[in-house]
């Protein structure tokens, strides 16, 4: 039996998309693709409200890469990295293997990254480069990325800003006209609701300027080379053609929700997931930085989560434990990509069951 | 009309593979997938016969990444690059673009790699990789990598041999215990007949060994982060996980018709086509270095490729023009994967009539 995704990545797929990828191969130096990508690069822009100052780019990878990419391309000498939970931590130890220098700036677990903070250490003038997670998956928490991409546009402008939007991006509100930020990449399986294997990012020419002047970015790391193929709408190495198809068909669905919809439906999850949560325990992350795509609840009632899972399995559903060290202890519910409020309940109340909650 | 792809990649792929695609997602951290994800450990192992101590990983990405990969985790100080045609090429700038030594023993394009040329390099003692493209796609061209091998692992047991092997393997012969190699890696969209989207890599142990005294390996190339998730069956990294159920499928069917018959099922189409060749023009590949799975072909009687292809698409069917500064000069037609001499024939057949070939 089947056990649909609730978990926080990979999301459902429906069968729709996942046909997508059954359309016959094409060359990839072939016009044919040419014009699916060009299509995809358009539909990105309008969808993402794109200043021409920023330009998408789709890699075949999973998201992680883009640590590297940012490691090898963005960071000059030294890296702010915010760290906040385990994703975050990932993104800046991808930079200190890149061999860049970065400088860890924590919170805890839970907490989310605070722009003073990151005010006061860019005084120091050391970096060149801020690193975020906008959606920590592992605490389901969610960072002002605004407010803080508005302190580094106003007095840092050579500063970048490299945003982990792996398990926001076409859920939760991210424009980059809007935060001012250089770099923010997401995967295709959490809210674009594909399968894995494509990143996608949003790059501004700010960006790609600098990348010019970082030497040794290697060749499937290497922003400026990525975006010399851009320009023919093609790719520097074989992409993934059948995920191209799902997104293109995707971002078809997106633009016809439009933007704030599907913003308002993650919203509209995550509040109603919120509520069933306060009732019966609390939230894990703090008050007002709860993750809308992601929502991380604390296991007050020592309840066994594994084994709920065990029996929501048998009911065609799954949920993710608490990552690492919070398994058990939390337990995480993902509701991105096509899900909506009505089967989020419909989820809630089998667990209300399974573990015999009041209603 | 959908065009069957003759090109050197990506090459067509059967509805049966790419529906192995639609199965529903499922978690990456998941029994399930380590349970799929083993089962394709244990087939490419069988398939390829592998040692003890060499061992297989699948990455998603394009096969490209892997020459980050030996740039990031393998070439320590400085390596000799092999370059005969424009893969191997980009092989070597990806290493110099990592920020190592690489000095460059050029042939003309075309021509074989020499394995005297290169333990002459080897004797200066400077060298600690030696990398070269087994299958030179832009030219249709394969290397000697047995003998290659041999020399390198009699005088050179601390020289690491990574091979692109991107266009032959699950083709041409390449196994690592036969050849002494230490990294061959390939990309699914070449003979393994399936969408592009993964690599697939065959690694020594004493390549990994290797791996952990270079520093800066960064996180998606990191070779040793690589291995650390194999024993787990798991990835570094979310996977294209509809890819690895293609991959598994693939790999039933490649054990079915066992190593050998694959081998000489290819071996056959590139006789037939190198037969038709030199009846009417002349084969651009050094005589006895001609390519098994990419018939590169000289156009000795100046026809038009491009017009060629126009014709052979109304029938279904499209072939590669020729790489580059060899556009037109030569044409390239690609027999791998699930193409068989039947088919050739009848494809051979039609470029006679549009042609106007004597036959």
């Amino acid at each position: 039996m089947h056990k649909k995704l609730l978990i926080p990545g990979p999301t459902e797929v429906s069968q729709e998309i996942l046909h997508e990828q059954t359309h016959p191969l094409i060359g990839h130096r072939s016009k044919e693709f040419s014009q699916l990508y060009a299509g995809i690069i358009k539909k990105l822009t309008r969808f993402f409200e794109l200043p021409a100052n920023c330009k998408p780019t789709v890699t075949t990878a999973s998201g992680a890469l883009w640590f590297d990419i940012v490691g090898r391309s963005i960071v000059q000498n030294k890296a702010l990295v915010c760290i906040n939970g385990a994703f975050s931590e990932r993104f800046g130890n991808a930079i200190k293997a890149c061999g860049k220098n970065a400088n860890f700036l924590e919170f805890a677990w839970g907490e989310a990254v605070k722009p003073d903070a990151i005010a006061e250490e860019l005084e120091t003038g050391e970096y060149d480069t801020v690193t975020i997670c906008h959606n920590e998956s592992s605490t389901g928490t969610r960072s002002p990325i605004h407010e803080i991409g508005k302190i580094i546009r106003k007095d840092y402008p050579e500063v970048m800003l490299a945003i982990d939007s792996v398990s926001s991006m076409a859920g939760d509100k991210i424009l980059p006209a809007e935060i001012g930020c250089d770099v923010i990449f997401a995967s295709t399986q959490k809210c674009f609701a594909l399968p894995p294997g494509l990143a996608i990012s949003l790059v501004s020419d700010r960006a790609l300027e600098r990348a010019k002047q970082v030497p040794n970015r290697g060749a499937y790391t290497d922003l400026v080379d990525i975006f010399k193929f851009e320009k023919k709408h093609q790719t520097q190495s074989t992409p993934n053609i059948p995920l191209f198809y799902a997104l293109d068909k995707r971002m078809d669905l997106l633009l016809e929700e439009t933007y704030n919809k599907v913003y308002h439906r993650h919203k509209d999850m995550a509040e109603y997931t919120q509520q069933w949560a306060k009732k019966h325990f609390e939230m894990f992350p703090e008050q007002g930085y709860e993750s809308i795509t992601v929502s991380c609840i604390k296991n007050t009632l020592g309840k066994k989560v594994k084994r709920l899972n065990e029996k929501l399995e048998e009911q065609g559903f799954t949920i993710g434990n608490g990552y690492g060290k919070l398994k058990e202890k939390t337990f995480r519910i993902g509701h991105m990509g096509e899900w909506n409020t009505a089967a989020i309940k419909q989820v809630l109340a089998i667990i209300d069951e399974i573990w015999r909650l009041e209603t």
